[in-house]
């Protein structure tokens, strides 16, 4: 069956084309500036060139007719619209509703809604995402993958808050954790390279990229996760703070005579690396050449940003009594041997005792422990994906 | 010498007579209530009963003069005025101004009026003790001692947020830490009880009191906390929320209509294990006897709190590359057995081991591991004002 895979922000809409059997990609694209001046569509049919079409793009029901005609024209197709055998949405938030992939019904799609005021941002464009596949593809089964299901197994003194309890029961205040999807595909594939069972393991995920989190995964089940609320909180990430005094918020508002949706854009926006290294970069290649070059916010930024995940890896050994492998994936963990080296050093606690040669990897998987650590280390891929396609599958095969 | 040591609140006004030679507390009390009807000194001379003074106080010179009133009545007094040899002032914040403590003079006093707006409902409040006691003592010299100053060593990856640099730059925003002359105190007294060198130890400091704060202490040096630019930051506390999500502030501003204060309000007076509990209690002792009796709030509140010590211990074994001793402090941290049990069932990690036994003690020190633990467990009470007395004894000596 071939699968297509929607990731649908408010002005982008991220495809791909996956087959279920053999787990290849077919075609992959994105469209670009929805509903604003230059929108265009480029998309990458597998063997081919990338191709790139500037068309106008006034709304997700145009994007989604965009996508149809690049998998299915004749010149660069490569399927025909009935070979779609089903559709896989991701979703930022599910709530405590969803703890795993569900298929689109009407019911569903009220439960996201229900949610959205929990992702303002991200909810409401999934939805409309929904509505235009559902429309351009009438009686293609749909599903959705949360990214907050996997973290639902989170236990309670995890995901609370010292917050007054009523917050939760009212508003549902609490720990959700994101990046769910990636957490979950790279803890099950670091038990299979490892071939042991994910039931007997305690697996760190260090998922590093412009977001960023960790999860603890103990016996295959989350049981912490440092974003919160919202995917504010946890790490040092590209513009993002992580985890501040949340007195900060009322200081900058005070000082700076902000808003409170301002500061929260200050926070969101303006932070991370990128703020910490006085706007150098929030990519941490340039953080790196910076580093190398002497570069005084580069170091701050990515010194700085490389404590916090080592006291995150702290916290969660203790939390599960103890770490089997340590994984990293998503653009920097997967990439940055120089990040990941930084980091590593810092965990000389639990005996983690790294490869430099195996650390030069980019992009694959590899153990890039030396046999003697007493942690496993490893660089996983995430390929949130082809995970959104498999649990498609299952739900629509 | 005879050391008087302040704490100025702002409607209160805690003192000690310290011996600074037997290093007795020769008279300790409190005013209450000043400024606002029903005001009253509650003092205790060494050796004698409580006496209760219910009388006007309308300021703080008032009640520095009920003070010295108490320390030097014929009936119950314990010295004469001009016994007095110095006086030790607790003051809050101290900004990156004071690394220790100094001799008051009037660049101390602009200094710590400099950095008011870092603590604004503390640091005036001491100013005005300090002003209080030069005007009925004058001449006696005066030291403050400064709240965050044992933190003062943290390195630049602990103390700074993941916020644009600019904002440290101008405004100071950072990691400060609070309770330090605890911290330090402790860290200290805990190197003399192993008898070994402090420049050798790595020792984590778990002050667990109304208030409450994790330090890691390395070679006698603090290298991180986990209070922040307030004390707001870090643990679960009586009734703050410690760490949360900063998108929680905007979030519960509008859900209920509240300005940013207010939530902060919210976040400081309504929360922590008050609120977690559903303000069953913010005192352990309420929450311990609820939990033995199967209130599932007071088991939410003490397992939440109790995890979030956990997570910071694994933290900071993390950052300090191992960790010696765990020392347990403040009126928590000093008398339930029962709360450090249950943060202790958490650290099997590092090879922790109970003695339940010397577990059962209350106020005095103590080693409450097993000989085979693999990091030794302490109580060890705190004596802030005792740690006031002899700072400001070695300064005007």
């Amino acid at each position: 069956m071939k699968i297509l895979v929607i990731n649908c922000g408010s002005s982008s809409l991220k495809f791909q084309l996956i087959d279920s059997e053999s787990e290849q990609v077919i075609c992959k694209g994105l469209c670009e500036r929805i509903g604003i001046d230059g929108s265009r569509i480029v998309y990458t049919p597998e063997g081919k060139d990338k191709i790139t079409v500037e068309t106008p793009m006034p709304d997700h029901n145009k994007a989604i007719e965009l996508v149809i005609e690049a998998l299915t024209n004749k010149e660069n197709g490569v399927v025909s619209l009935d070979e779609i055998g089903a559709v896989g949405h991701r979703i930022v938030h599910g709530g405590e509703k969803f703890t795993k992939s569900v298929v689109i019904d009407d019911e569903v799609i009220k439960a996201i809604e229900d949610v959205s005021d929990l992702a303002p941002l991200h909810n409401p464009a999934n939805l409309i995402g929904i509505k235009a596949c559902q429309k351009a593809m009438p009686g293609v089964p749909m599903v959705a993958v949360f990214d907050t299901a996997f973290h639902q197994t989170m236990p309670e003194n995890a995901y609370l808050y010292g917050l007054h309890y009523s917050y939760y029961e009212k508003y549902g205040i609490r720990r959700y954790g994101f990046h769910g999807t990636s957490h979950s595909y790279v803890s099950k594939r670091a038990a299979e390279i490892l071939g042991k069972d994910i039931n007997d393991l305690k697996i760190i995920v260090c998922h590093l990229g412009n977001g960023a989190s960790v999860s603890a995964v103990k016996n295959g089940k989350c049981i912490d996760t440092s974003m919160g609320l919202t995917p504010l909180e946890g790490l040092i990430m590209g513009t993002r703070t992580g985890d501040i005094d949340p007195s900060v918020v009322e200081f900058i508002m005070k000082k700076e005579n902000l808003s409170v949706a301002e500061v929260n854009n200050v926070l969101n926006k303006k932070s991370g690396v990128f703020g910490l290294s006085n706007e150098l970069s929030s990519d941490f290649r340039d953080l790196e050449e910076g580093y190398l070059n002497g570069n005084e916010g580069a170091k701050r930024a990515v010194d700085t940003f490389a404590y916090r995940v080592v006291k995150y890896i702290g916290a969660y050994t203790a939390a599960m009594g103890g770490v089997d492998a340590i994984c990293f994936t998503a653009g920097v963990g997967e990439n940055s041997g120089f990040t990941r080296k930084i980091i590593i050093d810092g965990l000389g606690f639990i005996g983690a005792s790294l490869n430099e040669e195996a650390n030069t990897v980019r992009g694959k998987e590899e153990i890039i422990s030396n046999p003697d650590s007493k942690v496993t280390l490893m660089v996983v891929p995430t390929n949130e994906e082809l995970a959104i396609a498999r649990d498609t599958y299952a739900l629509c095969k």
